[in-house]
């Protein structure tokens, strides 16, 4: 194979991460190759390494090396708290906030009838397992504000009812949020939970 | 060290490609192990390949395997007209419209005097010598319509001027363009070089 197939070769998968399109593969692959040494090199050892060592979490969906991951092998992480996250990303932005200091349960999605994705498409029947088993006081539903996200909330708390206390993230402004940009309904949840001072 | 700490040095140098930030990194990074047998681990190795072969042409600046590109040393494309352009991302857009079958000089940036980027930090000195050493009939100055593209455009016609055919690419309106989301530096100028019919 010639050199510059391989290049285009790279362009096109390049091209296929979510978020860059055709042009900027190209610019990131004239970039890679001009670093090759601080920035090509690196990345292609790293996702070697990471090809061979990430894995799913067997206990929460997580992403991490080996079969269970830091935060469930965390002893100082068991106090009874479980939030439930839609997936990865959201349970990366919550440890971003660094404010959550329970355990994690990352469903892989939300039900929806249009794609045929039930409860056993997600981790469900292990998030109901974990409640009894982890000694779980309280489940955290922190599900995004969308349909989907809120129904598969409702179908969890219905499916938890009675065995263990549920709650929900606070809905309102955004810390630096403007109320003339925010949609009606944020202001409408706001308003309805409005703290008195 | 451990498999979270690997997953965030991939996202830290995915976020220094150009077009990712790092909330898109930590998506494609996602993505990436998501999809670790069809992206992660091909992308990983197609990387390798490229860093080991990927080398600038010694003649004219493009990027391919080996130390003259396949543009170069294709005879074909020996037929008198040399494009110069500012760097390689500009010589593959040449090459995706398909009309042009010269060759190439890569200059590798502009003229800047902020920059201290002068004539010899540039291809510049290369380029004057390929004019007599190739047999170059015509160098078409395909630079980008900016203020520092057309310095330099002009420092080169100085250098090559009563030496070599000269010519620049035409400036008007873009297929597809309407002259409502036009600037009026482009309406100006394919209003002055407007064509009979």
């Amino acid at each position: 194979m010639s050199g510059r197939n391989d290049i285009d070769a790279l362009i096109d998968l390049m091209a296929r991460l979510p978020g860059l399109g055709p042009r900027s593969a190209r610019r990131a692959v004239l970039h890679l190759i001009r670093k090759r040494a601080l920035l090509l090199t690196p990345l292609s050892d790293l996702m070697q390494t990471v090809a061979a060592t990430a894995r799913e979490c067997l206990n929460c969906g997580n992403v991490g090396t080996g079969d269970i991951c830091e935060i469930c092998s965390n002893d100082a992480r068991a106090n009874g708290l479980l939030c439930v996250v839609e997936d990865v990303a959201d349970l990366w932005a919550m440890e971003r906030s660094g404010t959550f200091k329970g355990r994690y349960h990352v469903l892989g999605g939300t039900l929806s009838a249009l794609d045929s994705i039930g409860p056993d498409e997600l981790r469900i029947p292990k998030l109901i397992d974990r409640v009894t088993s982890e000694e779980i006081t309280e489940v955290i539903l922190a599900l995004n504000a969308t349909v989907d996200g809120q129904t598969t909330a409702h179908y969890i708390a219905d499916q938890l009812e009675g065995r263990v206390a549920l709650s929900s993230l606070a809905q309102g402004v955004p810390i630096g949020g403007e109320l003339d940009y925010l949609d009606d309904g944020t202001i409408s949840a706001a308003l309805t939970a409005r703290k008195r001072l």
